[in-house]
């Protein structure tokens, strides 16, 4: 198959205005952030509740696509190994998954979620209920 | 932000031939599966090993794209909701997230996983860790 076209749905409104301010994972000390759906996708959210636990998908896109190994979690003393062993951003289609726990619904169209450790400006491409936390 | 441009890293191979075939989620009967990464990448495959437990995340490529509302499980006695409240494979990215045990890891650059419910055929676009499983 050839490449495949994916769309920004939405976007991250967040605190993260740099990549060092960013956390590893979200339960490492990640603040809330705004999920906002843009207008024709709006829709598709009808039936997400506050109190839902949704997995947001992003496109984490200051990632290196280049990068095939890495020390995990940046330790240098741990072994050297494949990204798809890993979570580190940088890999070929660094797609970022995120458990979060939705505080608010805004607008139709605007998730208020916690904790999220994505940079503002991430797109947003995919949102599903997180049936690993029920 | 524009259009995103994700490359296959990877493809499914399944005894899942038809959609009709396909569980709704792998724990609901799938089968075994084989995950062949294509070469250039089977070097980000590095450290994954049997008995590991992955998320595997594909292009759902037979699924409709413009669906923004469904019956979640077809069940059409539920509510009529938003894609995002629901895992169907029908979306506007149809990203598909596949938890899963690796069962063997074959010539550096295939895993034999199960449960897998995706189609034979199916483009593989990202591997992960499974943290929630942990």
């Amino acid at each position: 198959m050839n490449n495949i076209n994916v769309t920004p749905i939405g976007v991250i409104h967040s605190s993260l205005k740099s990549l060092d301010d960013c956390p590893l994972q979200g339960n490492e000390g990640a603040p809330e952030a705004l999920v906002e759906i843009h207008a024709p996708y709006a829709e598709a959210l009808q039936g997400v509740q506050a109190g839902n636990k949704i997995l947001v998908i992003t496109w984490l896109h200051a990632a290196d696509r280049s990068v095939l190994k890495c020390y995990p979690r940046n330790e240098t003393t741990a072994p050297y190994v494949g990204v798809f062993a890993t979570r580190s951003p940088d890999r070929p289609n660094p797609l970022g998954l995120h458990p979060v726990k939705v505080m608010e619904v805004l607008d139709g169209n605007q998730l208020r979620v916690h904790p999220l450790e994505a940079l503002d400006g991430t797109p947003v491409v995919d949102i599903k209920p997180d049936i690993s936390a029920r």
